[in-house]
């Protein structure tokens, strides 16, 4: 697991150059969740705080990673191509940029199933930004999934 | 109206560092339309098109700025920010971004009377992101406005 984590840091750092932007970095990474955290001054917004546009891009970026985890974890090789997003804000990001996606193995034991009978599916996740303790965004993705 | 539009991409790339590591710029510029670019390179993801990130946060910034240009034009002092946000992506883009939002002004009467009568408000805008003359991106943003 811990090659997978590095792997997926470089993999966004190398080729998408806003992670790099942003500065997003892997705090915990495992088969069901992934934590990452970006610094606020290269996303601060005209309010001082975090940029709309930075929140949704850490958030999409976190649930691509966790389902890329997920499916690397099930030894599936397959393409992750973000089809919908919707994002709400509800609080103020005065600080750095904390992102949490988990992977709810039993919800998405039918989404899976899918991939492995027909080699594509639509996966949902989630993924919350927490300031002070509190949620400021929440974010669902849904995930276009193809096998290779 | 040409002042205004200078002041619009002046304060993206002042206050919004990642418009200015996107390479936002604007193309064209009214109180009822705005359109801008940003080029692929700094904004590809690991397909080599465009980041979904990078093409929300295109859109939701070009929203933004159509909002800030229409109350403006009205000599309204408001603060706006992104309360909500939805994308859908229905084609690659494999080349420059460009975005355009309209300003309705019909559709936007009673917003606009609610933010002259309570003070604030929340406007909704579209914003599109064509490739190839086909509509690659749809994007939704609810804008909350309150009066300064």
């Amino acid at each position: 697991m811990q090659a997978l984590c590095a792997e997926l840091g470089q993999t966004w750092h190398r080729e998408i150059p806003l992670s790099a932007a942003m500065g997003i970095e892997i705090v915990r990474c495992s088969a069901t969740e992934l934590s990452v955290e970006a610094p606020l001054a290269p996303n601060i917004n005209v309010h001082g705080t975090a940029f709309a546009g930075s929140l949704y891009a850490v958030a999409a970026l976190t649930g691509w990673g966790m389902t890329w985890l997920a499916l690397k974890a099930r030894e599936i090789d397959a393409s992750i191509v973000l089809a919908e997003g919707h994002i709400r804000y509800i609080k103020a990001v005065r600080g750095s940029i904390h992102c949490v996606c988990r992977f709810d193995a039993a919800a998405q034991v039918r989404p899976l199933e899918r991939l492995t009978d027909s080699g594509r599916s639509v996966l949902v996740l989630e993924a919350v930004v927490t300031t002070d303790g509190e949620e400021a965004i929440r974010f669902e993705g849904k995930y276009a999934v193809r096998r290779r």
